[in-house]
Protein backbone atom coordinates (compact mmCIF):
# COMPACT_ATOMS: atom_id res chain seq x y z
CA UNK A 1 0.00 0.00 0.00
CA UNK A 2 1.55 3.46 -0.86
CA UNK A 3 0.18 7.13 -1.80
CA UNK A 4 0.95 5.33 -5.88
CA UNK A 5 -2.05 3.08 -5.38
CA UNK A 6 -3.99 5.94 -4.39
CA UNK A 7 -2.50 8.07 -7.03
CA UNK A 8 -3.84 4.96 -9.39
CA UNK A 9 -7.05 4.90 -7.75
CA UNK A 10 -7.77 8.66 -7.85
CA UNK A 11 -7.03 8.17 -11.36
CA UNK A 12 -9.63 6.04 -12.50
CA UNK A 13 -11.84 8.18 -10.47
CA UNK A 14 -11.01 11.39 -12.66
CA UNK A 15 -11.93 9.41 -15.63
CA UNK A 16 -15.37 7.47 -14.65
CA UNK A 17 -16.26 10.95 -13.37
CA UNK A 18 -15.34 12.35 -16.99
CA UNK A 19 -17.53 9.45 -18.24
CA UNK A 20 -20.72 10.30 -15.73
CA UNK A 21 -20.04 13.49 -17.16
CA UNK A 22 -20.68 13.14 -20.99
CA UNK A 23 -23.64 10.70 -20.32
CA UNK A 24 -25.18 13.23 -18.16
CA UNK A 25 -24.77 16.07 -20.79
CA UNK A 26 -26.00 13.24 -23.31
CA UNK A 27 -29.14 12.62 -21.29
CA UNK A 28 -29.78 16.37 -21.13
CA UNK A 29 -29.57 16.49 -24.61
CA UNK A 30 -32.01 14.07 -25.38
CA UNK A 31 -34.23 15.02 -22.92
CA UNK A 32 -34.14 18.42 -24.70
CA UNK A 33 -35.29 17.00 -27.76
CA UNK A 34 -38.22 15.44 -25.97
CA UNK A 35 -39.12 18.74 -24.14
CA UNK A 36 -39.42 20.15 -28.10
CA UNK A 37 -41.83 17.57 -29.21
CA UNK A 38 -43.93 17.32 -26.24
CA UNK A 39 -44.35 21.07 -26.63
CA UNK A 40 -45.08 21.02 -30.16
CA UNK A 41 -47.75 18.12 -29.06
CA UNK A 42 -48.95 20.34 -26.09
CA UNK A 43 -47.66 17.69 -23.57
CA UNK A 44 -46.98 17.94 -20.15
CA UNK A 45 -43.00 18.36 -19.59
CA UNK A 46 -42.88 15.87 -15.76
CA UNK A 47 -44.73 12.74 -16.13
CA UNK A 48 -45.11 10.68 -13.06
CA UNK A 49 -45.40 7.91 -14.36
CA UNK A 50 -43.11 7.92 -16.86
CA UNK A 51 -40.48 8.86 -13.78
CA UNK A 52 -41.70 5.92 -11.70
CA UNK A 53 -40.69 3.69 -15.10
CA UNK A 54 -37.08 5.08 -15.12
CA UNK A 55 -36.65 4.15 -11.50
CA UNK A 56 -38.00 0.65 -11.63
CA UNK A 57 -35.84 -0.03 -14.48
CA UNK A 58 -33.01 1.52 -12.38
CA UNK A 59 -34.03 -0.99 -9.49
CA UNK A 60 -33.84 -4.41 -11.81
CA UNK A 61 -30.59 -3.35 -13.01
CA UNK A 62 -28.94 -2.06 -9.61
CA UNK A 63 -26.05 -4.86 -8.96
CA UNK A 64 -24.35 -2.39 -6.13
CA UNK A 65 -22.53 -1.29 -4.36
CA UNK A 66 -24.60 1.64 -3.86
CA UNK A 67 -28.23 0.91 -2.58
CA UNK A 68 -31.10 1.47 -3.92
CA UNK A 69 -32.28 4.36 -1.90
CA UNK A 70 -29.04 6.53 -3.20
CA UNK A 71 -29.19 5.37 -6.62
CA UNK A 72 -32.90 7.21 -6.52
CA UNK A 73 -31.68 10.01 -5.04
CA UNK A 74 -29.11 10.78 -7.46
CA UNK A 75 -31.33 10.03 -10.33
CA UNK A 76 -34.13 12.12 -8.71
CA UNK A 77 -31.42 15.02 -8.97
CA UNK A 78 -30.27 14.27 -12.43
CA UNK A 79 -34.04 14.18 -13.86
CA UNK A 80 -34.70 17.34 -11.77
CA UNK A 81 -32.06 18.95 -13.49
CA UNK A 82 -32.98 18.30 -17.28
CA UNK A 83 -36.37 19.45 -16.11
CA UNK A 84 -35.18 22.64 -14.63
CA UNK A 85 -33.04 23.24 -17.87
CA UNK A 86 -36.00 23.22 -19.73
CA UNK A 87 -37.62 25.75 -17.70
CA UNK A 88 -34.91 27.94 -18.00
CA UNK A 89 -34.35 27.82 -21.89
CA UNK A 90 -38.22 28.58 -22.03
CA UNK A 91 -38.13 31.46 -19.67
CA UNK A 92 -35.17 32.81 -22.03
CA UNK A 93 -37.06 32.42 -24.84
CA UNK A 94 -40.05 34.48 -23.41
CA UNK A 95 -37.53 37.18 -22.25
CA UNK A 96 -36.26 37.37 -25.88
CA UNK B 1 -43.36 14.11 -34.97
CA UNK B 2 -45.22 11.07 -33.76
CA UNK B 3 -45.52 8.91 -30.41
CA UNK B 4 -42.59 6.19 -32.22
CA UNK B 5 -40.28 9.23 -31.98
CA UNK B 6 -41.28 10.13 -28.41
CA UNK B 7 -40.85 6.21 -27.74
CA UNK B 8 -37.40 6.27 -29.58
CA UNK B 9 -36.07 9.18 -27.11
CA UNK B 10 -37.07 7.42 -24.77
CA UNK B 11 -35.35 4.14 -24.73
CA UNK B 12 -31.89 6.10 -25.69
CA UNK B 13 -32.63 7.68 -21.94
CA UNK B 14 -33.22 4.67 -20.37
CA UNK B 15 -29.96 3.22 -22.31
CA UNK B 16 -28.02 6.53 -21.02
CA UNK B 17 -29.75 5.95 -17.45
CA UNK B 18 -28.36 2.05 -17.46
CA UNK B 19 -24.77 3.49 -18.11
CA UNK B 20 -24.74 5.85 -15.86
CA UNK B 21 -26.26 3.94 -13.35
CA UNK B 22 -23.08 1.46 -14.08
CA UNK B 23 -20.63 4.45 -14.07
CA UNK B 24 -21.76 5.41 -10.56
CA UNK B 25 -21.85 1.89 -9.30
CA UNK B 26 -18.44 1.47 -10.58
CA UNK B 27 -17.34 4.55 -9.00
CA UNK B 28 -18.58 3.95 -5.35
CA UNK B 29 -16.54 0.88 -5.51
CA UNK B 30 -12.94 2.58 -6.67
CA UNK B 31 -13.85 4.80 -3.37
CA UNK B 32 -14.82 1.80 -1.41
CA UNK B 33 -11.45 0.46 -2.07
CA UNK B 34 -9.60 4.51 -1.16
CA UNK B 35 -11.38 4.46 1.49
CA UNK B 36 -10.19 1.23 2.99
CA UNK B 37 -6.08 2.37 1.72
CA UNK B 38 -6.99 5.40 3.74
CA UNK B 39 -7.95 3.90 6.83
CA UNK B 40 -5.00 1.67 7.15
CA UNK B 41 -2.84 5.00 6.44
CA UNK B 42 -5.85 6.52 9.36
CA UNK B 43 -5.81 9.01 7.04
CA UNK B 44 -9.04 11.17 6.57
CA UNK B 45 -11.60 10.04 4.45
CA UNK B 46 -13.21 13.32 3.32
CA UNK B 47 -10.60 15.53 1.32
CA UNK B 48 -11.89 19.27 0.17
CA UNK B 49 -8.92 19.74 -1.53
CA UNK B 50 -9.54 16.57 -3.81
CA UNK B 51 -12.85 17.41 -4.08
CA UNK B 52 -12.25 20.81 -5.85
CA UNK B 53 -9.60 19.15 -7.87
CA UNK B 54 -12.69 16.55 -9.23
CA UNK B 55 -14.59 19.55 -9.59
CA UNK B 56 -12.03 21.74 -11.42
CA UNK B 57 -11.51 18.61 -13.90
CA UNK B 58 -15.19 18.33 -14.62
CA UNK B 59 -15.60 21.98 -15.14
CA UNK B 60 -13.00 22.21 -17.92
CA UNK B 61 -14.47 19.22 -19.11
CA UNK B 62 -17.86 20.42 -19.11
CA UNK B 63 -19.41 21.07 -23.03
CA UNK B 64 -22.72 21.49 -21.91
CA UNK B 65 -25.90 21.14 -22.17
CA UNK B 66 -25.88 21.17 -18.45
CA UNK B 67 -24.31 24.12 -16.75
CA UNK B 68 -21.74 24.16 -14.08
CA UNK B 69 -23.79 25.24 -11.28
CA UNK B 70 -26.21 21.94 -12.07
CA UNK B 71 -22.88 19.44 -13.34
CA UNK B 72 -21.63 21.06 -9.34
CA UNK B 73 -24.81 20.28 -7.59
CA UNK B 74 -25.45 16.45 -9.42
CA UNK B 75 -21.24 15.50 -8.56
CA UNK B 76 -21.58 16.63 -5.21
CA UNK B 77 -24.54 14.11 -4.50
CA UNK B 78 -22.47 11.66 -5.97
CA UNK B 79 -19.24 12.45 -3.66
CA UNK B 80 -21.86 12.32 -0.75
CA UNK B 81 -23.34 9.09 -1.39
CA UNK B 82 -19.98 7.53 -1.50
CA UNK B 83 -19.08 8.91 1.58
CA UNK B 84 -22.15 8.09 3.20
CA UNK B 85 -21.77 4.35 1.82
CA UNK B 86 -18.45 4.35 3.59
CA UNK B 87 -19.50 5.34 7.29
CA UNK B 88 -22.28 3.07 7.00
CA UNK B 89 -19.89 0.03 6.23
CA UNK B 90 -18.04 1.30 9.61
CA UNK B 91 -21.24 2.02 11.55
CA UNK B 92 -22.07 -1.89 10.55
CA UNK B 93 -18.85 -3.10 10.94
CA UNK B 94 -18.68 -1.66 14.70
CA UNK B 95 -22.19 -3.33 15.23
CA UNK B 96 -20.87 -6.74 14.63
Amino acid sequence: MSNLDLEQLREKVDAVNLQILSLINERASIVQDIGQLKEKQGMEKFDPMRERHMLDLLKENNSGPLDQKTVDHIFKEIFKSALDMQEEDHRKALLV
